[in-house]
Parts: C-alpha cells; structure tokens; sequence
C-alpha cells in the first residue's frame, strides 16, 4: 500500500526540488510552485479561529511604509507576496497582501511603532521554515520579513563570539566563521534557508544539541524590537554577565510574539579536527537505547549526535528520494557522529565502542566514514527524512519529547489504532540522545478523519508521561490549543500576563503560541 | 607593607576557620563569631537606602507563621536569627527578626501568600555565600530560610536528569548523583554551604562553565512560588520542550526578586574518567592569553578549567593561608583542568600541549597532577584566594566580565591610580577562559576615601569596553546603583515593568537588582 501512495506522489515531486540543494533540505524557495493557490487558506481550514479587531490595511499605510522603506522594500504584488503566504510544509496559508522587507533594527523600529499606533497585526518571517505554521500569516497581518538583515557585526576568534543580525542564514554564518577555526552550535536540516533570528525565535535543538547544547546556552545576547517598536539591547557578547534579569531569554522560543529579534551574539565552539560518523543497523528499540547509553559511555565527550530512525522512517529518504541505504534492512537505524580534537583518539574510541557493541550484538551492523562526502551521504539519509515524508502526501507531524524508557511506544501502539487502509506509513525518528522523537503519519491526502484518531491522542500519550507536545518544533499556529498538556495553567497565565505587559494591543504575531482564551 | 597588613590580620583569623572545612572556603557558619554586632547595620552603612513602606512585624503575624509551620520552624530568638541577618563576607547587616524555615512548596506558597496580602517584605536565603549581599535582610524582612528543603525528587540514569529541592547543597548533590556515574554541571568554591535553588537564582558560573556551560544551559526547568502565592510549574525534566514562553529563566539570575525557587531540574553530565590539573608560571599576561588560546586547540573538548592568577592573588591564599606554592615565583599563574573519558588520550593530549607550550617559552614552568589528593591541594590554591584576602582585612570585590584583550589592564591602572600607603592589595584571578576578572583590593578597615577611587571609576571602565559590572555574582544589595553601566534605560524599563508584573507590592527581596527609581 505504500508502495501505491508513492506512485501517487510521483506527481508532486516537481515542487519538492525546489527544497533541495546540495542535497539538504532548504526549507521554502519563493518560486512558482509556491504561487499555486491549490492550498486552503488558513482561515477556511481552521474556522474556528477568528480574526481579531485590527485594522485593515489600507492605502494610506502603504504610503507611510513607503516613507520608512524604499519602494522595492515594500511589497505589494499579488505574486511576489503569495509565496510569504504559505509555509514549507504548505498546510497553512495566510493572505497578507504586503511583505515589508526592512535592513536595519531602527527600519524595523520605525514599522512596528507605525503598526501599534494604527493596530495593525504583523507576521515576523525569517527563513519560513517553521513546521508549525508559526511564520506565515494566519489572516492579513503585515509580513515582515528579515531576509535583507544579513549582515555579520563582529566575530571575536579567540572568544569565538559571533554578533550579526537576525536574517543571516545559518549555512552562511557557519561557512563564515569556519574561517576562523569555528562552527555554528546548532545545525538542522534546513540550514541552507533558516534564519538566526527564526532559529533563536524557534528556540531550534537540531542534531548537535547533545554535545553544543540549547540556544538558551549558547545564545549570549539578542537586540529585539518590542511591539511599540522601542529596541530592547540586550546584545551581550560575554559569555557571563549576571547584570539583571535574563531579558533575552523573553525573546528566545517566543515565536516572534514578544518582540522580533534583530540582532543576535552567540558562542561559537571551535571546529572539530575529526569527524565520523557511524550508521548502524539495530533490531529493537531497547537495542538503540542500550547503544545510546554504550555511545555516552564508551564516546564520552566526543559525541556530537545521536539519532535514530525506523526502517520506514529511513524508507521515505531511500524509496522517495532515491537514496541509497548503505546498510542491510533492519527494524532500527542509528547515526551516530564524533567530533574531536584528535583524529587519532576519535578513531581508537569509535572503534572500540563499534567492536563492543557488535561483539554484544546490540549493534547488528554498521558503516562508518570519515571522509567528508560519505559523511554526508550519511547525514543526507538522515535529513532528507522530512522531505521525503512530504512525497507521500500529506504529513500528519509530531515532535514530542518522551522518557528514554517510552520513546518508541507510541509508533506501535498508533499502529494498532489507525486503520491500515487509511495511512501510508507510520514512522518515528529524531534525536534519541535528546529524548526528542519526530514522529509522523502519512496520507495521500489530508484527512480529518485520520486527524481525529491521532489527535488529541498524541498529545494525551505525551502529557500522561510528562512528555512536551512540541520539543523543538515550537507551538506556532497549529498547537496552541495543546499547549496546555505541557504546560500548568499558571504558567499560561503568567506568560499571557507577559504577552500583555511587552504587547498590549497584540500585533505581534497574532494567533501564535498561546491559546485563543488568553 | 603587605606583610605589614598582614601581621595586623591574624587576630581576624579566628572567624574565618569557621569558613574553612576540608580545605575549600565553605561559606558562612552559623556559629559564634557571626552574632558579633561588630558589623555595622546596612541601614547604617548605607544611608541613602529607606525602608520601604512595608509592614512592621507584629505578634500576630509571627502567631500566624506558627500555624503554617511548626514552632521550631519559626525561629525569633535573637542570637539565632542574628547568623541570617549577615553576609558571608560581613559587609552587609540586616536586622531581621524572623527566619522561616519551610519544608515544601506548599509552605512557602502559605508563606508568601500571607506576607503579600499583610505587606511583609521577604528575604529568600539559600546557603548565604552570596558575594554581593543579596541573601541578607537590608532591613527587617522577614526570612525564608530554604536550608530544610533537601529532599532529592528522581534521577534519571540515562538522561542524566536531577530533580531536587531548591536547599539541597551543592556538593551533596554531586556526591549524590556521583553514584550513578553522573557529576554538577557546576562547581564553585562555596560548594559546601551554598544552595541549588541559590545557585541558579544567582545564575551562578563557577570554575567549569567553560566546558559544561550556563545554567541557563543546564537547568531544565524550576518550580517557583511568586509574591502572591501562586506556584508556577516550570519544572520540565526534558532536554527539550519548546512548549510557549521559556519561563524557568524568569527565576534564574534574578536573585529571589521575581520569585523563590522551590525545585531544580538540572541536566547532569557524566562524571570523568580521567582528571588531570596542570599548574603554570607565566611571565606576562600576553602569555597567559597565548596558552589559553593554546590549550582551547590543543585540549579541544577536555579542556575542563582554565583560571588565572597574578601573584599577589595566589600570596593571599600562600601567605594568608599557608598553602604550598608549588612552583617558583611568577608574574602570572594558570591552573587548567582536563577531564575526559580516556585517561591515556587525555595525558597524550596535556603532554602534548604543555610540551609545546614550554618549548616556545609562554609557559615557564609547570606541574602536573593526576591524583586525586594533589589535583585538590592545586585547586585549593586558586579556591582559597576568596577566603585568603579576607585576611588582608577589608575586600573590594569587583566580578567584571571583559573582553580577552583587555582582561587585565585594570590592574596596573589601578596601581597607578590608588595610593599605596592606602592599599593593601590589588591582584586579579578568575576564570579568563570565559573573560570573567575576579578582581580585588583590600585595605586593613574599610577605607570610603579608597572605595571613592575605586568606585564608580572600575565600572566606567568596565562599561568603556563594554563588559559587565558583575559576570556571575549578580547585583544583589551592593551593585543596584550600577546595573546601568551594564544594562540600558530600555532594559531596564522592561525589568522593573516584570517586577511589577510578577510581585506588585515589591514585597520579594526588595532592595535588590534593580536601582531604587524602579
């Protein structure tokens, strides 16, 4: 059967190249097949959702943007602003009618204050992304997008501390600072096209968070508009300064909705000397826990990821995208990178956590490169994932994180709860060292029905075992109203006081994070 | 006319033993010495500090904190209360006449809630090793001790993930969790007597924060009790959860104002196989700066530590203390720390280093140590260099965060700004691999002409280069006025719009971090 959904897809795989460069996922690309109105407006999908009392747009605002930003800044064609409309996944699709695209945090400042004086709503978008609808506009909001902030500040070699602003791509800001000897701390799949600023916004983990851990760590300072456009700096370069509250942290996984971040310091370790990667086949899930805990062990400092992926999981890269599985079939799969200082010790640590884990049998068979293009063939296994769950149609997507001891229950047991016939594939990955599992159903096409067996199903798993109904992704648009099965009730009324407090007419991204009650 | 200072020191000894256990500077004691009233009253001190409007305490409300807690859990006897009332480093003397002594959340929820709706300032207080006067009463508030509040919640092997109390000591749980092959991801020389819950309300740093990060980073989620009462549940175990507003960093570094800290989820790394400790001699600062950048490439990821200390530092604690100098005479000393999974990797990669360091002449003499006993006596020497210049007789404190390049022109500056026939000692150590100066001058009494000099000139300096007035100590009672060399209007508006948010009547810790006008 899944094999007849995949013929089915061939037809839509002609949008899907324009996701793919180099081999990576690169999130959206603004070109025709974005301009295709084939996907239902957000607000027809989602009628429960109403607009709120903001003003409409209007000729006259257009004219004073036009006084805060040269004319080529300001967009207003249909066409040109249809592909802002839309997120990566095409699940959601807004209708602004005007993407603004300032260069500079006092532009920015100069908008925003505009939108709170007159209430219109706006939409911040960075590299859009997101995979919770959390970038796009829901109704008309004002897009604002930080593509042209893309200049770098400062890099301090020895410190390793990067300042630039929001709209910097993170592939290009990671080739910039490996000339000095540096690597950015986080790294995700669609690096070619996201965002510092949206990744800071996001909160984003991605696939090295086990060994660089999470922004809130490496993040050291953000410069944020507020809604009334006041600037708040809080753009530390130093990696300790106890100096008040942690204001930064307001702006770090708030989606956007408290301020939009315009410049941003982060800590930048030095690039690794050696890097190897193992891609291992395993028979059960206990299996890949048990070389999860042998890798911590026997690794230590040097292991930089640790990610699983089921046989289908890994299927939608290998059969979707034509990528070739370097292994045997097995139940399970495991990528497992180090990063060091010395190729020598790396080698001699990895061979001897191979040996053992095979020697044991917990570990069936494996592959390991150090050569850098068969690393990323290896990567590319990993990452094309996404992208190839999209050619089986539409993607029912969930990013939960769940105790070691429950991660993988969840795939077999919404196996026996979704009638066969209805899905394609049910399939689990992620970043199993974070404890953060990707799971995600497939079907030919959206199906309310099938929506309704999964949720809120997922998330009633996921809180009963104190688990987060969104580890990485973020809440956005689309889980604001499960929100509350990670989160107590005081502390949603504590952050919508502070949504209230930094945005009082709530213009900034409306829609986003927090439930509508609120 | 050190010697001098010193000689008329050693009757102020007898206090400071009290400090002492183990050889590591263990905060304050609740013994004898501390009921001294030879310490002057902060209200005193600093007279241009008013009480604000707040509530006298009376029978009755102390009638009603015994009917929350039993009675020897309310203490009011003056020679017991008076312990609380000072500052580990005896600058700073409150005149509280009341400690609490809660057990759970609960109870310090009744606690709060009651002095909200009676107006009854508070003071949290943890293990009191703060070093800027924040854990003591300024005036008369009431006290919430958090030293019963030692219970450990779960440990999850795998993950690494400690829930405790916020009152669980800081080496107790490291001893605790050492069991299961686990260690803190912070270390500090107070780590005996001061608090969990102390320690991320300080958002303190420590000597390895170079390898295993902030708190930020590591704590994963708080459990607090706001002015009011109200619990706020942040207390996520998970690595990753990007469910809404990032709220536990409302508490961390801000130091009992917003909140008390009730429970901590911290992310625990595995303990090391392999430690070792090399102690250097260097002859000039560029040297200090040139081996750091030497041992971030040559030790890569085991690199663990890496503090300096110029020579009149390292004599408070030799001199002062008695300590062995284990090697010759120096301008500069560097203490760096390597910890790592493989104990032969590791020696190849420090021999290596300092082999390369020596032979090229930064370096110009060292010691290496690999047991257990002789790495403590070394880290001993730069962890009593606290305690030692308390000898000298009277401390200025300063914990400025700087840029690498100039880290440690300040000292000679100062040298040539301040009288010597007035100053003891001018010295600077710290922890130069994350830029924090720990810099120092002590006088034989407290001096106002000397503090004149040195104040605010330290931080218009710090401010120049655009560092930070305080890296890890926090602002506390001491540093309010100062916060803005550090922190703009913007900032600063938005911090005290929070305070109000979050406590209304001002009554938590009041007096601290932010300036009075707020």
């Amino acid at each position: 059967m899944l094999r007849q959904i995949l013929i089915h897809t061939v037809a839509r795989r002609t949008y899907a190249v324009n996701f793919i460069q180099n081999g990576a996922v690169r999130g959206i690309c603004h070109s025709q097949w974005c301009r295709s109105s084939d996907i239902e407006l957000t607000s027809i999908r989602y009628p429960g959702v109403q607009r709120g009392s903001y003003a409409q747009l209007s000729e006259k605002h257009v004219q004073h943007f036009r006084s805060i930003l040269p004319s080529e800044r300001v967009v207003t064609d249909a066409d040109d602003v249809a592909a802002y409309n839309v997120d990566w996944l095409r699940m959601v699709r807004g209708a602004s009618q005007i993407v603004l695209k300032p260069k500079t945090t006092e532009e920015i400042s100069a908008i925003l204050k505009y939108c709170n004086a007159e209430n219109l709503a706006v939409c911040p978008q960075g590299g859009n992304t997101g995979l919770v609808g959390g970038s796009v506009p829901v109704f008309d909001e004002v897009v604002i997008s930080t593509s042209l902030m893309n200049s770098i500040v400062s890099l301090d070699e020895l410190s390793g501390v990067l300042v630039c602003q929001a709209g910097c791509i993170l592939e290009n800001l990671d080739s910039y600072v490996s000339q000095y000897g540096l690597m950015m701390p986080l790294d995700l799949g669609a690096k070619g096209t996201c965002q510092i600023g949206g990744n800071v916004s996001t909160n984003a983990g991605g696939i090295r968070l086990i060994r660089y851990g999470s922004l809130q760590g490496s993040v050291l300072g953000v410069e944020a508009v507020k809604a009334d456009g006041e600037v708040i700096d809080c753009l530390s370069s130093l990696k300790k300064d106890n100096t008040g509250y942690h204001l930064k942290h307001l702006f770090i996984g708030s989606e956007g909705t408290l301020g939009i971040v315009t410049k941003v310091a982060i800590q930048c370790p030095p690039s690794p000397k050696a890097v190897n990667v193992a891609f291992l086949g395993l028979n059960t899930f206990d299996d890949v826990l048990q070389t999860f805990k042998e890798a911590k062990r026997g690794l230590g400092e040097i292991l930089s990821s640790c990610e699983m992926m089921d046989l289908l999981a890994l299927d939608a890269a290998t059969s979707n995208l034509k990528l070739q599985r370097p292994i045997g079939e097995f139940p399970f799969y495991m990528l497992i990178e180090t990063s060091g200082s010395n190729g020598t010790h790396d080698e001699e640590k990895l061979t001897n956590f191979l040996e053992s884990s095979m020697a044991s049998g917990i570990v069936r068979d494996g592959t390991v490169a150090s050569e850098p293009s068969r690393i990323k063939s290896m990567w590319k296994l990993r990452e094309g994932i996404t992208e190839g769950l999209l050619h089986d149609g539409y993607v029912y997507k969930y990013d939960i994180s769940l105790p070691h001891s429950s991660f993988y229950a969840i795939i077999p047991e919404l196996k026996t709860r979704l009638p066969a016939e209805k899905v394609g594939r049910i399939c689990g990955y992620g970043h199993v060292g974070d404890g953060n599992l990707h799971l995600n159903v497939t079907t030919r096409k959206f199906d309310a029905a099938v929506l309704k067996m999964i949720e809120p199903f997922v998330f009633e798993w996921t809180s009963k075992l104190k688990g987060s109904v969104s580890a990485e992704h973020g809440i956005g648009f689309k889980k604001t109203q499960y929100i509350h099965f990670s989160k107590s009730q005081s502390s949603l009324n504590l952050m919508a006081n502070i949504k209230k407090l930094m945005d009082p007419k709530g213009i900034l991204n409306p829609y986003k994070v927090l439930p509508a009650q609120h």
